[in-house]
């Protein structure tokens, strides 16, 4: 495409994150354009479009990709519907930057990885955490050998509340939220593959809706192939905010990341030092989803996708299945598809 | 003024803080837009212009000043021309932010204040620090009665590195740097003012450009009309990074603001816990800078500055003049202006 | 026994942990009285005694036993020896404090409970970390509420140089080493004891010694019958130091206990921000090593443990030795003699 | 002396710390010996001595100078009894250790100093900081060249709580407080002496005691005659807790000292991340302040004394009445005594 003309990009669901990659379209990133958004509801779509002055609001995702004047989009829809979204957007020539978790099942992921592969387009997955600073700093020293061969490593992610648990998703707590972590494990052990995973999950935030099917806590313990250890652990209500860290030891030193911190201020008072903390998504990663964007908008003009690919959500997926069986049988698996020495 | 209609704005100075400024104006903030671009170097001039689509690059300011397609001007020309662009940048009915220091001798201040009243144009002035977050909240905090009466306060500006001290103007460490000092020490006690001022400088890193007139590290203790106490120091040679970090203790509590570290990333090596730190000011400040442009744009839509305005680069002048006064007599002044009891 | 005399202390091995307690003893703590040493160098226990003023040197620990001028015994054998050691110690009315791992088999942890319970002495055991501040902090801020339910526990233990691997006996990791980790995590999480247990190790650090038995790092992950899930891991050679952390996640928030640094001094440097980290047990638990001896003494004197007793031994044994299965049969395991629901 | 005799020590004055160094000698030190405390009050010494064996218990200091079985003498008595109590100490041939100030005017220094050298008794001074481990490895790293040449020092020092500002001693925010962080400086910038002293002092705490004498807040900058500044700031009623910290930035890079957080526990909340602070002096430096009676010992055994001396104990003092002048005269001063370029 012409290097100088705005990208022209199509979101697809207004939503928190949509509504987020929405506005970093319009207003965080250069050369691009918010041309259309997609959103079953009207209203949704309608109000997002006027507020970030984008000229086309739609209820069906079909008239996005119809659209011959849009060169990419943005799915934000509910994950059950990523993996088609995908297709149909391959197959009519967009670059696609998909949310996480780009597939349900392996058949799904494979169908999107082949089509975006046959209609030669980018295809970029939103493990945003690689865009954080202190996780792209971190593959950075591991990739230098400046850590030695990782040996133990910990991804961790916790929501700060779960305010309705009906309308969690069955398995999200692997499917949704655990799939960065999982993500991440494999970013921060590059060329190793996850062997062995043994999950654990519960309510033991709302037990009440166990039966339900919600689980809310989640802890994974895993084995990759140069022998590395790893555990990611899940709950989806930290009284004290929106905490998300990682570490990596090996045999040459240890890194850590991640603070829940707000701002550097500390303060100290009666009760003791204290500071405040970080309460949404939106705010510790504010910097690092609007840098997996503009990584897409580069990857839309070179035809490269720098970021995770479909290849790294399939296998992010493989694990959350894995964990998922793991925890109907009570037992440890390998990840499909994974070679066993 | 039409408030859909973006803000036209003229950059005065393609500097590195002046490039900064711009790319913000014409990437990062809705709703504004890069006119034009003013630099007596016409290469700097038209780079800049070039990297960030704007149309018109001049070597005068005049010429964007006199420009009626223009809303309002940014002033990152070198500090002694500040005040004389901002009485004509008002005079023409422009909004004007203008960088520290507003200008250099308190008549010319007087003179900018005045201009600005006269045409009615919102003048504000670069005190960054103000739009940091830690800052920002620490102010909120003050003014809330968090902390109870400040009485002991802190505030230092370390640079990183003084690359070429023949550049640098005489009593810049005063004017230019403690400047950010002695603003965010009015900032973080609010409503009273410096009453006594007592100022140590030397040329600790460059001994050898003492007898030019340098100065590289400073030392300024204050007293304020409410009892508090302050110090502000700076040095321009801090090898580990660009150090900037404030401490308000109060009758209820302390605050404490600023972290060189780069980010949340810590390295745990052989030879112990590490974090790398920030380098520049365009990093640490990075959010800030843009922050209060943004506030600036708010002012020139509604007319009202919320940010800093001329009198508050007033009284830090006053106080910057005072430390002059004082290392050259050796002893204890009132900042001028500033009734003592 | 007379609470003004000073309890008269015998000690079984004069190794490094023997020696620290050694000092402890004759030198930190009050109305205790370093009466005897044993250790089957006659030279170890010689050089300690000259160095303690301690007046009876013997290789034998039935010579320490049968001296009826001692009061206690505090065994820091190796680990082999410690059960029958606490059978016989208690048998001859003595007061035992005895090392961790107290047995390397149920029967005989079963065995030494049973001897003391019929002597009516009182058995502590060494887990130290219940007395270091931050985790004696925590176990407070859980027991009375503080944390709410937890919900999610982490325990890692980090040696900072495999020497000589050796020397390392086969599953020391986990009888030696992640033994104090599982009585952190029961302690953390009280009334609650583990049902189920899964855990990989392996020879990472001198993988060419793994055919000799060495694992020197280990994950282990658990679920407690309140629904908490846990993590324990350890590694033999951590480049940075000696590295022993806690974290307890629940529905009223969090704490995390543990800092490898040595002092509060940190260091600014081109290098970025540095901080000296501690490179020894002795130095990290300094505090804690000597105030466990300081509660051994009062137990002693008024016959009832405070501390770790037999119990707790037997119970973290009982996670050891499943882990132990676990790796051996790579499946998932109730530790033995925990009732399942 | 002889070398495995334990050293014997009297005690003058059983208030807080007196309490705690008669504590470290009879408990936490080896081979020293509380053989005799003398204290005004009867009963204050009677049971400081009950709880500590000590065997005598007398209400004048003269008895315990006079003693020939004693070696030492730790004084711990009220500021304006410490010359004369080290002059009479040291004529009959005493060990001294004194508290800080040693002596509150500079003639009652020098007579103390002179009484020591021509007994040829070991004078040692009460600045406990230089005992903390990170003030101590600031020193080695700055003796050792490690932050080039000091530029810019701070040293503060925050009690926790005015009780009774009745009970303040006039002017003891310098001589008893500020003190501490004279010493601190001047340990810190080796071989350098303070030239010109400027110090603010006020009641900002409890302005109604002003007119009483009261100062319980002061600000001290200082020129050393390396050309380092620094600045020194205390006030009494600091509500998180016993906070005292050191900064020392130099041409090489900068190190900071001090943390007021009671342990490693950090408690993660619904208000924000939080940890514990300390209160008091006692658990702050508990470390320190027997490391430096342990030093001592050393210094009574070997007639060397390693600590602060007498000369230091009379350049701190120096500063103090500096500062005295300073606030009375509003005026920049050069300590007494000092050389001035």
């Amino acid at each position: 495409m012409n290097m100088n003309k705005p990208v022209r990009v199509g979101l697809i669901g207004a939503g928190a994150i949509g509504s987020f990659h929405g506005e970093s379209i319009a207003r965080r990133l250069h050369n691009a354009q918010l041309a259309a958004i997609a959103d079953p509801s009207p209203d949704a779509a309608r109000r997002l479009a006027d507020r970030l002055d984008c000229p086309i609001a739609v209820t069906q995702a079909e008239e996005i990709i119809a659209n011959p004047d849009i060169d990419a989009v943005v799915i934000a829809a509910p994950a059950r519907f990523h993996a088609s979204l995908v297709v149909s957007a391959a197959r009519a020539r967009k670059a696609v930057f998909c949310e996480k978790p780009m597939a349900l099942t392996l058949d799904e992921a494979d169908m999107a990885i082949e089509a975006a592969r046959v209609a030669g387009v980018p295809l970029q997955v939103g493990f945003n955490r690689r865009y954080d600073k202190a996780w792209a700093e971190a593959r950075e020293t591991i990739v230098s050998g400046g850590l030695g061969t990782p040996q133990l490593l910990r991804s961790l992610t916790r929501d700060p509340c779960l305010a309705d648990p009906a309308r969690v998703p069955v398995w999200a707590i692997f499917f949704e939220t655990l799939i960065h972590d999982f993500d991440t494990l494999r970013f921060l052990n590059p060329g190793s593959e996850v062997t062995e995973v043994y999950a654990i999950a519960d309510a033991l935030v709302r037990p009440d809706f166990k039966e339900r099917g919600l689980r809310d806590t989640a802890l994974v313990s895993m084995k990759f192939d140069n022998g590395a250890m790893a555990t990611a652990e899940a709950n989806f209500h930290a009284v004290y905010g929106y905490d998300v860290r990682g570490e990596v030891f090996g045999s040459g030193g240890m890194v850590t990341m991640g603070d829940v911190r707000r701002s550097s201020l500390t303060r100290f008072a009666a009760e003791g030092v204290c500071s405040a903390s970080t309460r949404l998504n939106l705010d510790l990663f504010h910097d690092g989803y609007t840098a997996q964007l503009a990584s897409f908008m580069e990857a839309v003009r070179s035809g490269v996708v720098q970021g995770p690919i479909g290849e790294d959500a399939r296998a992010a997926l493989a694990i959350a299945l894995a964990c998922v069986h793991s925890v109907n049988e009570r037992r440890i698996l390998a990840p499909y598809g994974v070679a066993r020495a």
